[in-house]
């Protein structure tokens, strides 16, 4: 059984946990999940017998993953979603990727903030891997080798203003707004027996108690060993690092090729884009202020849990209004 | 006068230095450019009257920028670019943001690996801007207060593989190969008297020494104050952070409307669309291995220098192949 590694805040400093029956405290400094994830093996080992037990009511739940890492996220990665995307279902040539700040970062139990000038608030739930190794060259993973550099799993909500993500057509701005990732509630540090649970991941989002996404990890189109592999060859990563995989049919976005080509003519302007595209979207369901996001990840046999996540959506209020 | 801090490797250390006269070293370990922004003050004025003078054939430059800080980018900045790239010239309704991966960054020296599989290789210069003051909140940025975030200027090359970048859309993947982002030969730390010089700089840009690229950063579309007020309102900048404010008009790229909506057909294959792009591309002089990439930027008057970058492109040898 792996390790639900958390971190929260207790005691007026910034702390790390592992909770099995209880939650227990791991002593020592790690301001980052790579100082701990480098440096702490022995201390999250000692935790488990020895660390102080806390109550869960004397803390405050912060992401596992770090500000200082980066998100590097898969677009389009599952054949329903690609259809409503639109897309054709089929296997893409070429594997979609782009980045998201890492001032989304925020605990699986607070509110996602839509900014004022947003008007398509969507999810995403993807798992989320995370690096406990370094790669810094071109390497062959493979899923012989992929437990070497996969250290943890997470859930997490890759939420995205539509509105701005596809009129702006660069994906990075929408999916960028600090809150808009969700992570955890815990990071899940694997064992080495059990990465193979990668294939074998059921994931499902409810927005207030409605089923909205519900897929299974074998589905994902590129595989995280030919992710690895291919990231490799581009740019290194590091350990911390968290890779989001990509997200299943059942957002609110609905695209197609009238859409898709209204957004590139350039002779419509900026606001007749947004209003055009908004009048598109305005029946799918998209989240509005109050709504309740669940979200939950596990292996079909229970055994891997990666926890349960729950936000609240409300509306930002201009400090400048 | 302003001071030119640079990174190398000097007697196998990575070190920092000042050039003012003569290299002089900095004392004190710092491993991150966020750490000396935050903590070397004392040590950089020092190293100006008592540091050891080095000499420059006895280093290896690296780049200024270290990896630990996010590379932030603005796309289409400057009215002759969004010309080229398939827009009209105005100022666009929004600033068009995306990301590279930190391991782009490469010292202003080095080669620029053109990667196997990339055809289409092309040039960016661009006047970086470095914090030097986490921005964690909504803040209005204007010319009076933005000497108190932006620490320093620093050319760097955008370099980009225009099949990748163009034919798969989000221009992530094709700007994050590594060495694609050359930066320095170093940092300029301004000093306060000095910002309005943001809007007085002349970038140059030749190719085997014909000029490619020539314009002053007062044609930048959204002002570096547009951008950081902007930038504020959706997500964190921290100390050490860069961002890239767009290229000016002549790179190789040449966009319109039939390109970009055979981009968006799904009824093309990626290697028919590769294949056309690739056709309609071919003779715009993209780089080639051998080529010499000199950038220059520096205040009209000459007082503020960024100094010379000096990239040669070479061909990726695959360790695969």
């Amino acid at each position: 059984m792996g390790t639900r590694l958390l971190r929260f805040e207790y005691d007026r400093q910034e702390c790390w946990g592992i909770y099995e029956e209880d939650l227990r405290l791991i002593e020592g400094t790690f301001p980052t999940l790579r100082s701990i994830l480098t440096d702490g093996h022995s201390q999250i080992t000692r935790a488990k017998t020895e660390g102080i037990i806390i109550s869960m009511e004397e803390i405050t739940l912060l992401s596992p993953i770090t500000h200082d890492g980066n998100i590097y996220c898969q677009g389009t990665n599952y054949a329903e979603h690609r259809e409503e995307a639109g897309f054709t279902q089929q296997k893409p040539a070429y594997n979609l990727l782009f980045m998201k700040s890492p001032s989304t970062l925020s605990a699986a139990n607070t509110n996602i903030i839509c900014p004022q000038d947003v008007q398509l608030l969507d999810y995403e739930i993807e798992l989320g891997l995370v690096l406990k190794q370094d790669i810094t060259e071109e390497t062959n993973i493979t899923t012989q080798n992929i437990g070497d550099y996969i250290g943890g799993l997470v859930i997490a909500n890759d939420v995205s203003a539509r509105d701005i993500q596809i009129v702006e057509q660069q994906w990075f701005k929408g999916k960028s707004y600090r809150t808009f990732c969700p992570t955890g509630p815990y990071l899940y540090l694997l064992e080495q027996d059990e990465i193979h649970y990668l294939n074998d991941l059921e994931l499902i989002l409810r927005v207030n108690d409605e089923v909205r996404q519900h897929s299974f990890s074998d589905h994902l189109l590129f595989k995280p060993t030919d992710t690895l592999t291919e990231m490799s060859t581009i740019f290194d990563l590091r350990i911390g690092d968290l890779i989001l995989t990509g997200t299943p049919g059942g957002v609110c976005l609905r695209l197609n090729k009238d859409i898709l080509e209204k957004m590139i003519d350039i002779n419509t302007t900026y606001e007749e884009k947004i209003n055009y595209f908004v009048d598109t979207q305005k029946e799918n369901g998209y989240l509005l202020p109050g709504d309740i996001i669940e979200l939950e990840i596990r292996s079909r046999d229970h055994y891997i849990d990666l926890g349960k996540q729950r936000s609240t959506v409300v509306q930002s209020i201009s400090v400048n209004s």
